[in-house]
């Protein structure tokens, strides 16, 4: 199939464009370099060094003798989304290229307003692309677990039969989203489930959980193929933050009293589940969701997971504590939390749940690269219940 | 009370100033002027000439002797909404200032993308200045009766309690939105949900059905006060545009077969439910909904109501006939439709049911500036399932 991933230089993105061109897939990726762009903002780095767009595809050509396209420019810039649109013409669209961190869209008004408008206008944009090239292009869209929040029933996937006063329809289901990034989602798939009735388009929206991991079997081929591995307060997700401060000897930190509950997914599997929904797109007209995680843990477990795994790993130096801090978001703590997660198992995953050895192998990782961690970047900054933020300013700026 | 009407320039923003600036409140209006920009690009105008801001402002003081001040800028602009919310600090916002025609929305990408900026950006800018300068400040929303679609089961005001395997929560009511327009609005309410309960805002949320009528008590009192009455395909809304129609001696164009349900309300209604919303507040880090409208009717029942009455007033010429056109937009027939609307009636609202001498009334403003009207004007162009539509043309650029 030709498939092209929006956001194909990201810490997902890239490892999805490696995944499906290692299956014969023809692939073609877009960036803006966004991301990068966000670690110069605020003084951070990936834990892994990562290689230039034009040094990872050259580095696979080499290795797999495969090609990736390339497109370097900015959805929300309608003119470019369309000539991409008409010159790649895929049969799906993969589409990674939002800002993607929670506490980047509270930083302030501006941060707020940037994380909605990039992620509407450039989803719109790739709506309107779609519609005038072809409508049978698949959109496979990213979106969050993060959108439902923690309702007091079964999360269900993206749709729910209600019953009501004795009547019956079955409704989109209703969303209690985080932050205002995770407002942005739920915004997207309104715009998208409406695209799906008016012009007959055929899209899919994943609710990822919060996804771990370092590598993919075609990541690891190659240092030049490595994708980002974020650990700081703003981009990195807690597993990973966790797993460093571990291997540093630092306390576990956990938000509250760690109860909150979340969705999980391996990054092996997040790739495997892009190639499941680009292999068996939706029907025309239909607006299909799937909540594409495999496990649920409560922050404190992941941390209890973690620390005691540490002592058993060959490189533990001492043992691993976990210190409750104050938290930053404005979240519900002792949920009740029941994920639907079958669609996707239906298509095929064979989910990789979190096991010692997946820690063990992150803890590795972890400590190859441990001199370029930056302690105070992993300390939260942004407090949802404030309108202004001071921007972080760790790493890089902290350090001159 | 001090209140802040943002859009204070526009069809209800205005009678709403003088209602409200009447019953002795303190007020600010704030517009950008978008809306009479939108009759320039589109060549087409209020069938009642509109005085200019400044003109309408000096005559109610002429007539009333009251001030009512006025902010001229953008919203989204966000230095300059912070600005007028420090310094007129209002105790509630009333919020019209949004593109707010359906077809407008779906014109073309440019159109979409700029309808959902504009609205999503500018209500996160009051958001934050409401926000920053005192979260005391009650945030009166104006949202539409089209982000719930027509679903099969009753639409309650904003929120529904669920069932669903064995277990119960109280939920934002799903919405299936008609537009992207509408979609924008369901953007607004994701958001301000959102900051009622990170930043304890209070906020009330009113989805209006579609508005019809010409005049209130106060716009009556001199033709300087007089506030806009759209007649177009893009901005006219149904009951406003048939009654021209029929005044013309044309036949009304029902879309389709008609049987698509609309809820209503008076121009007096929606003036009287704002002052409601404002002098009975949201609590601190409530998000209330109100459904304003007070009947329902069908398309093709407001064309029969209007095509029965006509004989019957005074300045009748001939019959009035309906014709059935294809329908532009994508939307169900023959639906269940029946809306909870009783909290604004349970604050003190007594509704104003389309009557005869209403109708007589619409049809004598129609006589008064029937040369002013143009026909082509009324036909619609938009149509939902094409990416691109042509611009209307019509009115002024039509006849040069």
């Amino acid at each position: 199939m030709r498939i092209l991933i929006l956001g194909g230089d990201g810490y997902l993105g890239w490892p999805t464009a490696l995944h499906l061109s290692s299956l014969g897939h023809e692939i073609a990726v877009c960036d803006n370099f966004a991301r990068r762009g966000y670690d110069v903002e605020m003084g951070v780095d990936s834990l892994v060094p990562i290689a230039t767009l034009e040094e990872r595809i050259a580095a696979w050509a080499e290795i797999s003798g495969k090609e990736i396209k390339s497109y370097v420019g900015d959805l929300c810039d309608a003119e470019f989304t369309h000539a991409m649109m008409r010159d790649f013409h895929p049969e799906a669209v993969v589409h990674y290229a939002e800002q993607r961190a929670a506490p980047y869209s509270m930083i302030d008004q501006a941060h707020a307003v940037y994380t909605q408008k990039n992620n509407v206008i450039g989803t719109l944009n790739v709506m309107y692309a779609i519609a005038d090239t072809d409508r049978d292009i698949h959109l496979v869209k990213l979106g969050t677990m993060g959108e439902y929040g923690t309702p007091n029933i079964d999360i269900e996937e993206g749709w729910i039969e209600i019953e009501h006063k004795g009547r019956r329809d079955r409704m989109l289901y209703p969303k209690r989203p985080g932050s205002f990034y995770h407002c942005s989602k739920v915004h997207d798939s309104t715009n998208i489930e409406f695209g799906c009735r008016i012009w007959g388009l055929r899209a899919t929206d994943l609710n990822q959980g919060v996804v771990y991991g370092a590598d993919t079997a075609q990541t690891k081929l190659d240092p030049r193929l490595a994708t980002r591995f974020d650990y700081d307060a703003v981009f990195g997700t807690v597993l990973n933050r966790m797993v460093i401060q571990a291997v540093l000897g630092h306390p576990l930190t956990v938000y509250g009293n760690g109860s909150q509950t979340r969705g999980l997914i391996n990054i092996n599997d997040t790739v495997e589940c892009i190639r499941l929904a680009c292999e068996n797109p939706a029907e025309r007209g239909e607006f299909r969701v799937f909540n594409q995680m495999t496990e649920s843990m409560s922050i404190r477990q992941i941390a209890e997971t973690i620390a005691a795994e540490y002592p058993n790993w060959e490189g533990a130096q001492g043992e691993c504590t976990i210190e409750f801090v104050d938290n930053p978001r404005v979240e519900a703590y002792d949920h009740y939390y029941n994920v639907v997660h079958t669609a996707l198992e239906g298509l095929g995953l064979k989910p990789t749940l979190l096991s010692r050895a997946l820690l063990d192998d992150l803890f590795d990782v972890v400590e190859r690269h441990r001199e370029r961690v930056d302690l105070a970047a992993m300390m939260p900054t942004v407090r949802w219940d404030r309108t202004a933020n001071e921007l972080p300013q760790t790493g890089a700026l902290a350090k001159t």
